[in-house]
């Protein structure tokens, strides 16, 4: 009825739509450089929309993944509660679709995604990469992740701890979703919180650790900072493309960033420390030291700890910043041995990631 | 059929729904001070949700103004344009009632608003301080207009100039709403805009001048700033409630902030000014000048250029801050008169406040 | 010979400094309220120039403190060490007479001050309200502290325990100073160090604590702010003036802003908190619960544990904003009594301040 | 006499003085890349220390340079002019020897420099890459330039039109220095002024166009950013030292970066854009349209303006962020020539530099 009455401003007002508004367009790039042989994508994948109990349309998503220089993003909107309901009947695929369009303009990859939210135990488990997310809107739990897997899915446990270590233990269920290889990973981080158990277990299941949003509220920020970032997972992609992400994620090519925390496999922590720092050789030799400039040109504060025999006992590496360091060395004309720990690169709970490097030769 | 499968989940949510969302609670008020008479309230009277062509939840216009430091919101989503319609099913009244427990909980006033929306010419107008918007629901447009007054509501006339003089002018209809006394008042500015025909008529017919964010998208503000504010109108009310704030607005005490400028009668940017800005006596005398401190208490800097003999040629009070100006004078150690145009203080388009004062008597 | 070749030039560079620098002229108020009989004076009582060991011109400091809403600064540079007397012979009292003039333009409060710097220990001692500096270069340290008092100078105790609690311990000639009632206050704080010996020693032998800075390089903040602030000496006068400053900080009446806490004497404690904090009646309230609003008009952000049996078990409350608070109760129609410790603000080493208070009656 | 009184004491100091101060460890890049056979260095040529007029130690000006992400800077005291010589005996050499440690350090190039500082007319120049300033102290000022060259220094007149067009006419005795080459460029910008006389001029005569800061007070930047940044003028050497820099600065290599303009030569504009700016290929293609993404990865602003038939009338790049431009067109399936003029890239007083490409091949 509404639509015979004014039908002037639907095209008046479609045509103001077909620009883009200004607060989407300008987009700042976050700091984490591509590795040797590999894509850097920094990801979010899981957000929500008024489509369940999020705050808004899910178009945002994509402007705010644009805009805080995200590579990939998903709505995972949950398929067993929707307190909007009244509101918004249910339509599972509907966020997808309505933001879809608007993600590839921008040239964002955008994984259709969804929460089987269930009781804790067992949990919440995303899937993403879905074709179709009705399908998994189904009683069983184990049916809806068998659902999910079958078109492909990649899927993963949200939140282990969020309601307690006991909520959180490992059920039969588990078992039987890890033994078909149903469920292929598992937030270490979600928003604000860290679950020790989820890390250690991904390193003993070999699961792909992620770390996500979960944002439920319009995001402020303007652009991505180390003071002020999402929860994220680095993905270290081949290629930039969807086949690439989901590849990537089930190989366990990931890092998680977290409150000026970076949590992840030795290897791939490794590899992106060395991206992001460039050591150069020493430009001024005393009688008993040298100094050396060390770039971090990545957006995490890089904090070190000695561990070997020379150099500052402690030093801190501000995100995109050079730093002087001063070694004091008995022999400052030869080659310098450092040994440090990284202690807020965690390759394990509470265990930072060590590193050797030599200046100077 | 989805309510029956996860019933323990609702009482789940509804429990963490119930903790007010952090960002929401931390506020910055804005620095307007209150004048002698007069409650000085932050208003801003025109905004959208998801309910019409808006991107976020009525919720989030409240979080907003709490954040920002506003006393007052309306959401005045449109009344005959709804993009989301076949997600979210045409329900005018629904955006209050979804936000107005919060905005109670958070203290905020929060009048029942709409837009009624027809082409332009005749353009679109708010109607705020509503009993229920589904009445303004009627394809004549005058009789929206009157089904709101019926209700004993304010309304104004929105961004006049928008698509044009042209398209903004002065109809027949326009003299029939205004000798009914069936609207009340013009935006002056309206998001980035400012209209100087709309300002000219608010004079010339002692219509109520406003200014608005017609906000669609999510404000990225963490707090109001003289850099970053939303176009507001600051309403002068005898007591702060929603009958103050009405009879306020149908008196016509307001002023409209608006990019670093102030809009508003002679009478009231008088006042503001007045309440804004702080003199000190000479605290120091030199042979040629004297020093005086000048403090701008307010969240607008407030720009000055000289109109009598003596002073600086120009000067800048920057807001929430202290300045030390020199005086050169013949003699310092009498009283001295100052004569200045606050230039961005408008009391019509093109043309500042004047301002005379004496210090060091 | 100099002044001979281009006797021009000075004329003209006089009268560009005749101008006051633009950096110099906008300031931002400290936000800590005054208390009912007493004006909060903002201090910075130990700062240096390239008189001594700084690295800026006399006059930077009166810059600094007009630029970041002190209200009182003093040099105090070493009588002992000048590491730049090669470039700068050595005049202890021109540091003052440089910049006084500049400090009494501004309506700044500016004694003269001086550090009597021996060896630790017995360690390092500003003097301030001096008349002159110069007496005071004398070989014995105690003659040194004397002739400060013979001066009627305020002498206090600098950073007790920079080189460790052994070189900072209590000898016989601190019993002869303070016997001779030849030193009045200790440095609790000295720029990002705390001393908590000394904070005890202060409230043993009723010493008043002071908090400085000590700074040496420029200052670059811009404006205080919890963030980045000076450690500062907050006084409560009588008088904005220098025989106010005086008898305030011989009365004790201090207290300490260093890093986000406030550390001082309870009276003192307890009356800014109460001039800083505002708490509103209940504005709403639920079946179970009332909603308050807190507004701190402070700079610092008060951290808050309850000790009572209502209320959030923790609340943070940031500076100048307005906080939203849940209070659960079992009768929300009636007063409530909340108590609570102030964390941050520290009435003996580790000991917060305990607070008390109604709402609602 | 000092000296004898507390021996124990330098030591001590000197201890601490070894430790180098936190401020000047960390260091933010400036936004300028390097071109395909040049490194862009980012210097500041023109400063001043106590040893003048200036309020710092002549350290404070490498530790700025160092933490503000400069290449290169040099301290340029007045050898005519020093209000401070009742305290700091003329000793014109000294600001560099005492700075240039400090430098070396750092790896900052730091030439030894002085200003020539003369009644304008003539005006005053600057002489870099001195082996000695005392020589420079001379009456003639043709004489004290002639040294200059003596010594092979690069020099410069700074701030042409300072004290009005008259004050800055060029003279025989400039045409005497021009021809005997023994000047070489010209400040074009000098703090917040901007010289379109000596910007034409140098384009005229092929002089060297150099852009300085001229800075008295303590720099309280944090970093140089877009908003908040020296005049500065780049450099594109064929390597990264004092030899590179003095052979880029005669062979006239350089641009001027003031308040959000780029000025300089067009070759070397075109090149700097050319270096700062990725266009992607068009990731979308509509039915009318293409959206390419355009990355600025400079510290500057870029400001387009259409002059072809294609793409938005008008376009911003802001610094080191990524944009995303939407391209209407008849045929968008093949390339697209766009056509723009960079309105603040200025090749000439009042002419930005045009640039034509290609995307989409």
């Amino acid at each position: 009825m509404q639509k015979r009455l004014f039908p002037l401003l639907t095209a008046f007002f479609l045509l103001a739509a077909a620009v883009l508004p200004v607060s989407a367009q300008v987009r700042h790039e976050i700091g984490f450089p591509d590795l040797p042989d590999y894509h850097t994508l920094k990801c979010d994948l899981h957000s929500h929309s008024v489509f369940s109990d999020g705050n808004v349309w899910p178009t945002v998503r994509v402007d705010e993944a644009w805009r805080l220089g995200l590579d990939a993003t998903a709505l995972t909107d949950h398929i067993e509660y929707q307190p909007h309901r009244d509101d918004i009947p249910t339509n599972h695929d509907r966020p997808f679709e309505l933001a879809a369009g608007k993600a590839a303009q921008m040239g964002l990859l955008f994984p259709r995604g969804a929460e089987i939210t269930r009781d804790t135990p067992p949990g919440h488990f995303n899937a993403i990469f879905l074709d179709k997310v009705e399908p998994l809107a189904v009683p069983d739990f184990v049916e809806a992740v068998r659902q999910a897997n079958l078109q492909g899915a990649f899927v993963f446990w949200n939140h282990q701890g969020w309601k307690g270590e006991e909520a959180g233990r490992w059920l039969d269920v588990h078992t039987t979703l890890f033994e078909n290889k149903w469920f292929h990973g598992m937030e270490v981080c979600n928003g604000n919180s860290y679950y020790p158990t989820a890390h250690r277990w991904c390193l003993e299941k070999n699961l792909t650790m992620l770390g996500n949003s979960d944002i439920h509220q319009p995001d402020i920020n303007d652009q991505t900072t180390a003071d002020a970032h999402r929860t994220l997972t680095l993905v270290f992609a081949r290629e930039k493309s969807l086949a690439g992400l989901q590849e990537a994620l089930l190989a366990g090519r990931t890092a998680v960033w977290f409150t000026n925390q970076m949590i992840g496999r030795r290897e791939w922590l490794e590899a992106l420390l060395e991206a992001s720092v460039e050591i150069s050789p020493p430009h001024h030799r005393g009688r008993d030291h040298v100094l050396i400039k060390v770039r971090n040109h990545s957006d995490i504060e890089i904090q070190l700890r000695r561990t070997g025999p020379v150099g500052p006992a402690t030093a801190t590496l501000p995100p995109r910043s050079t730093s002087l360091v001063k070694i004091g060395t008995g022999n400052p004309q030869g080659p310098i041995e450092l040994a440090y720990t990284v202690t807020n690169f965690l390759i394990a709970p509470g265990e930072g990631l060590p590193v050797r490097l030599t200046v100077g030769e």
